[in-house]
């Protein structure tokens, strides 16, 4: 049993040994070392096949075959493999720390074993990854494989504070430098979180849990996922179609504005964004049905239908990441003159307004939660719920598909506060609504679509 | 030693017993029961008091005291219960289920024992929430809270496939039905996979864990987190100033143009919304100094600072939840007339160019990112990196703080499509950019401040 950290080369590093030099890789990353001494070349093989070897090991092989001065160099090189995020740390029977991205370090801390205490960080999340326990961490460029009963023990243990005493009682069978080195591990992966005060406590208090996470793992950096346009189900599953098919036989054609005209005759761009600003109250004579028409029209239709090899794309107004338009507008018409009250689904392509329920106990609910996002103020004489057809596009992007679907959230915000107000209309984009909620009343499957955003809708009280 | 699940009602739910009703309130929900039986008063009172009860045992309490008839009542009155999401489900010394939100269903499965496997789901996650380990899933609507080593041994194992017979085989103190339970309450939950096909199997597949884990987490409808703007930092940590101070003093003041003339001279809301699009080739003259003040100007300024109770707000050219505008851009000038290359930081109050760094290997980098994130057309002329810092808004919004994030993203997004169409410029929102080597260039704290955007700009190739 080994008291010490075991290094290994990553087994996906390619490693190319020629007469002259040695040239390893790993994705599109090449490393060179020309003329490769014998002791660097024997320690790079042990760190290369079988169960790895320890820091002494290594250093015991450079310095006997190239003496003190090969270690220096040897020392530098396997610095420069460790920040490459080539090298992983293990502890026998217990634990790997493989990273997960470049500019990695694996600092072992300084503990005060007497006083220090330990607990797993709140950031700090185990999950099941290819039939493996693996605990990960946004804080940590690392993830931590576990491999015995042992290691998740601990962890489990670590939910609150333990010093290290307190664990060694906890598993006798476990000698202390091997608790030691399992700390030290854990620390330095930033899973757990020794009692020591950190600068960061400030702004790490202020991160949610589930932000932290999308954040590190739909952005570049930390992660070792493949990210962006992989088509990674293209043959395996089949893509949705363009345009959501028309859902209900109760439909309301609406009116169409004359776009033609509109581009002529409408206020300029930049009198829409300097007026911008979102109206909460609404005049007594609500908002009606040729509004809500030339609303959708300018701000969500579809203009033109584009076949390719990877399937459908439409284009509208707003613009949508491949041209997939996962977004789907579900009017909830409160008071609106000329339409009759209910839950619609606005079929962008036909124009028009699919009833799909009358208004209920449940929508009444939607109401009052949006009425509680906005403030408090009317109650919305419109309101939208914006929900997207997930798949649509995580069938083409990996990583980052929500993060895309949350951002063209956002680009139909401010298209339709836009509009509106060009319209003179009275806008207000929300910040949070009920994903399950709608799928009650939209009759959606959660997984397959559910809302994402919400936009409320009515008269503006001033006349321009 | 119970062999079957006990109930107990949520401990804070109160329970207002009166002479002739019951009235039972959680949140803002009551429920309250007209001229309750005897049997039923004992039975809320076992749920409510202790350690729980089993279903059988309260089936012969109000059996003993109602009758037959009293048990319908009492049946229909628990199912009530568990739907609003008010009764856990406990194992003995293992676990407890603790349902998050309404509609909530505890289904026990059909098993076949000697045929079924089963495997911990590839969305569900354990981790420390006030020195508890819980295990959750956004395909749950329960936590569920592990209170020993046993439980959490088990959950370890099936990160394999396991049987039931496997599991009695490894846990040989536990006795089977025990076993069973456990496997059940897991099931039931969704946090671990019988080996039963699901028709939502394409539909899952293409759901990135991070991607699920925050819609569930940012939305409402299965988790019991506080959700919006609840200041729940007011008067323990300050909040973000309003405006980032210059961090530079290496400066170039940008153009400014005549937004009053602008209002009445620029093309049409209509025109610019219409002939929007993406473009990824430039001009040979590249975009120069008077375009990028302008479209600055146009898109990201501080236009006012205004002062409230809770801190200073500003009002800026697009929409920001509470007026907190978290967002920074930092243009990366690779090709610019008039401008020196290099990594610079906007100061939307003085409309400025900060500098930050001359290019590097860092930010090839980046442009390298963003020319691949762009499906390789030409190297960008200008890449504006676009940052949050993030606690400017998660000290107000909590569980929604990201998601407001990618969607001002969003919204800054189609501002800036708009004003480059109506400038006759190259415009391209990047779907991807990575965050760590965003911080390393801008030399702030990945927590603190880092890239949640990038947009392409270049000068048009296309003349109008």
């Amino acid at each position: 049993m080994l008291n010490t950290f075991i290094l290994s080369l990553n087994p996906k590093v390619s490693y190319l040994p020629e007469n002259d030099k040695i040239v390893l890789q790993f994705r599109d990353r090449k490393l060179t070392f020309k003329q490769p001494t014998i002791g660097f070349r024997l320690a790079l093989n042990s760190l290369k096949v079988g169960k790895g070897v320890t820091k002494k090991e290594l250093i015991n092989l450079v310095q006997q075959e190239d003496g003190i001065c090969g270690l220096f160099t040897f020392n530098s090189y396997l610095q420069k493999l460790i920040s490459l995020g080539w090298i992983y740390h293990s502890i026998d029977s217990l634990t790997t720390a493989i990273p997960l991205a470049e500019d990695y370090e694996f600092l072992m801390p300084t503990i005060d074993w007497q006083k220090t205490s330990f607990t797993l960080s709140r950031f700090a999340y185990l999950h099941q990854v290819n039939g493996q326990m693996i605990l990960e961490s946004p804080l940590s460029k690392a993830q931590v494989l576990l491999h015995s009963g042992h290691s998740l023990a601990i962890i489990a243990k670590l939910a609150q504070p333990q010093t290290y005493t307190s664990l060694l009682q906890e598993f006798s069978t476990l000698n202390e430098a091997k608790i030691k080195l399992f700390l030290n591990l854990l620390v330095a992966t930033q899973t757990v979180n020794d009692s020591s005060e950190s600068q960061l406590e400030d702004t790490l208090a202020q991160w949610d849990f589930h932000d932290l996470l999308f954040h590190s793992r739909s952005r570049k950096g930390r992660h070792n996922q493949p990210t962006g346009a992989t088509y990674r189900f293209q043959g395996k599953i089949q893509p949705l179609p363009a345009v959501k098919s028309s859902i209900s036989s109760k439909i309301i054609k609406l009116y169409q504005p004359n776009i033609k005209r509109l581009k002529t005759k409408d206020i300029s761009l930049t009198e829409a964004l300097e007026t911008r600003r979102s109206i909460r109250n609404y005049a007594q004579i609500p908002i009606n049905a040729k509004e809500i028409g030339e609303f959708l029209y300018r701000t969500a239709r579809v203009k033109q239908i584009i076949k390719s090899k990877q399937g459908e794309y439409t284009s509208r107004p707003y613009p949508s990441g491949g041209g997939l338009y996962e977004l789907e507008l579900y009017p909830l018409i409160h008071n609106c003159q000329g339409i009759n009250s209910g839950f619609y689904h606005y079929d962008p392509l036909a124009h028009q307004l699919c009833l799909l329920s009358e208004l209920n106990q449940d929508t009444e609910k939607m109401l009052k939660d949006a009425w509680l996002a906005s403030g408090k103020h009317n109650q919305p004489q419109i309101l939208i719920s914006i929900a997207a057809r997930f798949t649509r596009l995580s069938w083409k992007y990996e990583s980052i598909a929500y993060s895309l679907i949350l951002k063209h959230v956002g680009v139909l915000y401010q298209t339709m506060y836009l509009v509106a107000t060009a319209m003179n209309l009275a806008p207000c984009a929300l910040g949070s609504g009920n994903a399950d909620l709608f799928t009650k009343v939209a009759a959606t499957n959660y997984y397959a679509e559910s809302s994402v955003g919400e936009f409320i809708l009515g008269s503006n009280p001033i006349v321009k």
